[in-house]
Parts: C-alpha cells; structure tokens; sequence
C-alpha cells in the first residue's frame, strides 16, 4: 500500500475489497476497476482529461431530475444500455425482441379501455394502432398490461412539458381476452434526445447528432411470461440506422400507413389524414 | 446498426464516433467504450445492478455542490486518482512524490508570510513546520509557492464547516531566498473521507472503512519546475496501509515530534503538548 505505482494500484485496490462478503457485489466492483484502470493506462489519461469527467459527470448529476435523466442518456449513448438489454433478454427468435427503456417511462401511467384516445391532447396526426398479443405457439395473451409512451409532433414527451394539465400519449391499457388491443394516439416522430446538456455536448464533440428516429414504446407484462421492454420503429425514418441509442432492431420496424381524410378505424369521421399501425407482439414464457 | 447484438453493439458505438475530428479525443471514447462494454459483459451485468449504478450516479450528483465533491471521492476510492496521478507524473526517484489532490483543495487560499500561523482558530494541537524546497542538484528555489491545506483535530477541513468566518488551516506562502519555509499550524488527525452519501454506502458495502491517515496537503508550484501536489503523512498513524483513496508512499510518511508545555520554534512559550514537523520538497525541472 505505501509502494504504489501505475501497474499495482490495481492490484492494491482489488485487495481493498477482500472483507466484502457479497460475493457478487466483489466480483462486479473488481471488475469495474479492473476496466477502469485499464481504460485510464490505455488512454494514458491527463489530469486535465480526468478533471473534465469530473466536471462532466458533476453536469450530468446537476441536471438530472425527476424529470430528466441524464446519467440514463450517457448509458444509453454510449450503447451500454442496449448491451446491458441484449445480455439480460435472451430469447428465442420468434420472440419480440426487446430494446432499451430510455428516459421517458414512468410508472403508473394513466389506465384506459381499448379504444381510447390515449393522447390526451398531445399534438400531431392521428393515428390509430392496433394488435395481439401472443405466447411463442401463437395462443393469445389476455389480460396484458400494456405500458404505452411516444412523443409528439414535436418529438417531446408529456413529461417534457411543464405547462400541460397531465399525462399526454401515454397510458396503460389490457389485452382483451382474445389478446388483441387498439387504441387511438398520434403520429410519433422522429426527435432529438435532450442535448442541451453534458451529454449533448459529447455527442456534438465527437461528431454524433442526437437524433431518434420515430417510434412507440411498449412495456408489456404478463403472469407466466417475461417482461417485455420493447419500441415500434416507423420504416419511413431517415435516422433508422444511426439511431442515438442504438435501440433499433429490423424486427420492431414496422409501416405506418398514411390514410386521406376520411373514415377512421374506429367507424369515426377524420377530417385530416390519419395513420394506422398494426403489429403484433410475442411474449416470452418465464423459464 | 439493425442487427446489433451483445457482441456487435461495441464496434456500432466505435463507428458512431467516425466522425469525430478530435484525434485524441476519439481515441478516448473510443477505448471508454470498450471497456465499459467489456465490463459490462465479463459481469454479465444486470438490468438491476445497471438501475443501481444509475441511482448512485444520481445520488452523487445530487449531493455535490461547491464544497462537497462525490466524483472526486468516487475516483480517489476507486484508485483512478492515484492511477492518474502516477501516469501523469513519472521523475526521478530523487524527486518528492506526487500523491492525490483530493476534494478539498480551492484556489486563492489567503496569502500569509513565513512564520504565520494559518490555523486560524481551528482546533488542536499547535505545531510548527520547516523545510526547504529544493532542486534534485540540492539548490534551493526560492519564491516558490505553496498551497498548504489540512483538517483540524475533529477531522474536518474548513470547507466542511459553515459556522467559521473564514478560512482556517489554509494558506499560501512563498518559500525565502534559501528556498526555506516555515509556519505554525495545528496538529493533523486522521479522518474519514465524507461517508454520508453514495460512496460512504460503497465502502461500507464493501467491507472498507472511509479513514485516511493524518497528513498535511501541498502543492508548490515555481517557474521552470513542475507543480508538485503531494502530501506528508504522519509515521504513527494506523491507516498508513488501508488508506481509503490509495495515497500514501513511503517517501511521503514522516516524524512529527511531540514536544511538552515548553518554548516553541518561534521562541514563545506554549502551554500545551505542541508538535514539530521537518521535511523538505525536491522539485522536478520542467523538460
């Protein structure tokens, strides 16, 4: 301990641990610095380098609130949240594949009947979505509480907004008991993650845009099976394959189709165009 | 970017940096990248253990302010400091030192001339230091400045307390034409690094206590030389090899004498158990 040099600090700091009796936490906190370190001597990191992720990290914990959260945007800009999705999901193909949670999910979201207009007033095009929800052999799933949550034309999100009167497209509705479920929201469209701060100034610094392309989140639940965490992708998005958070997988991109004013799904009369979604969704058995 | 997986997730994050024109810094999130990723892999990382991380990132953000400063305990407990300290100041052996800065540093400390006593009412013994700073050819360097900056006998810095009128146990001083120094302070203590917020809660899960043994903290800077941040630990201390931020080397750990009610080095009386410190500082040219 008082013959320290660049090579065994990482030693010394792993021997620090040895009275920890979570066996899991020692493995996972070794590990850290294991990396840490090693990213620190790859890099041969400056001084200055180390005291502006200090600033950085300093940022990020002052920004973040109960309504943003931007140590989630730095996991999920640097892909450590898809990675950490990809190793806790692993399912068979069939399976809707699961994707990264982001931000913008909160509990307890307003609950509805199908049919009704979760949005609440939020602004765009409107847009009429439909589907199943089914177990891998293609038996419905009743009963499924479905999570919902998409920005607006504006590419926010209700929690976004300080001067709305409450939650606007989002909400939680069941599958019926042949384990279908439609609703009425808008058009969700492409936005750019919130880059006004530490995380936004990294991603102008290396050349990135902040930009997701349009899509609905989903967060299904069900007795007997896996949660599924999960986002619909409009086919039609120019950033589908640069996605800021690397969430997007070619299975959860789906057509949106556009309709003239008319009659909507619903039997109602539209007088603007107005879009349909219809996708379904696989759940996974819990093991 | 559509077919990304647990293994290919990496290389689409290390893509999404092509475009970064900063060299350096591309190479730094580059390698950041990777070994966040391959941390995240060899632990197989939960979705928990991942909303765990976040809450603590959030934690420590929302807990450092201008005098508290979590990231800065977070890398010093996890050894980044001291790692980045030694990459950064590699010297001859002749040379004094670098150790870690540690969170309670702040510039513009007030000025005093030799001989002053900078505690300034904090509490403890009294004791006085000398030393010479020198060049590693033994030739004083005079009008160097020194930052000097230390707890009280309860262990706390000034900057922990709000009920003080201004600084305490802190000061700047210029070293004499012989490259000399001397001042009256109090006695350093060993302490606990701040442990009421998320990296008090890591140590204590950990099996590791938060003390640091007592020291005193420099930092010397002067023209042609390299700034020297380092500290001087006292040789009967119990943390000397458990230090909680990895800080202590061999050459920095000293005799501090005890002396009994008595004349004191600047000719007064003392009527109280006082201390005495010698030690002196080699710089290093700057190349």
């Amino acid at each position: 301990m008082r013959h320290i040099d660049e090579e065994t600090i990482t030693q010394a700091v792993v021997e620090s641990f040895s009275s920890c009796t979570n066996e899991r936490l020692r493995l996972v906190v070794t590990s850290l610095v294991q990396h840490l370190h090693a990213f620190a001597r790859d890099v041969r990191l400056t001084e200055e380098e180390w005291f502006s992720a200090i600033q950085f990290l300093t940022e990020a914990g002052h920004i973040t609130d109960d309504k943003r959260q931007e140590f989630i945007l730095l996991s999920d800009t640097l892909g450590l949240s898809m990675l950490v999705t990809a190793l806790n999901n692993r399912k068979p193909r069939a399976c809707t594949e699961t994707t990264v949670l982001g931000p913008f999910y909160i509990e307890d979201a307003p609950l509805y009947d199908n049919g009704a207009d979760i949005s609440q007033g939020a602004k765009g095009f409107p847009c009429w979505v439909k589907g199943q929800v089914r177990d891998i052999d293609g038996h419905p799933v009743a009963g499924a509480t479905m999570d919902i949550w998409q920005s607006d034309e504006d590419g926010f999100y209700d929690v976004q907004y300080t001067d709305i009167p409450g939650p606007q497209a989002r909400a939680r509705l069941q599958t019926l008991t042949n384990g279908h479920f439609h609703f009425r929201s808008v058009l969700a469209t492409a936005y750019p993650i919130p880059h006004d701060g530490p995380v936004g100034k990294m991603l102008e610094a290396t050349g990135r845009h902040p930009w997701r392309p349009a899509h609905l989140h989903f967060l299904i639940e069900a007795p007997g099976f896996e949660r599924l965490i999960t986002q619909v992708f409009r086919s039609d998005d120019q950033y589908l394959d640069s996605d800021a958070v690397f969430g997007v997988r070619q299975t959860l991109v789906a057509n949106w189709i556009q309709h003239p004013p008319g009659i909507a799904p619903d039997g109602t009369e539209c007088s603007t165009p107005f879009y349909s979604l219809d996708y379904d969704f696989v759940l996974h058995r819990t093991q």
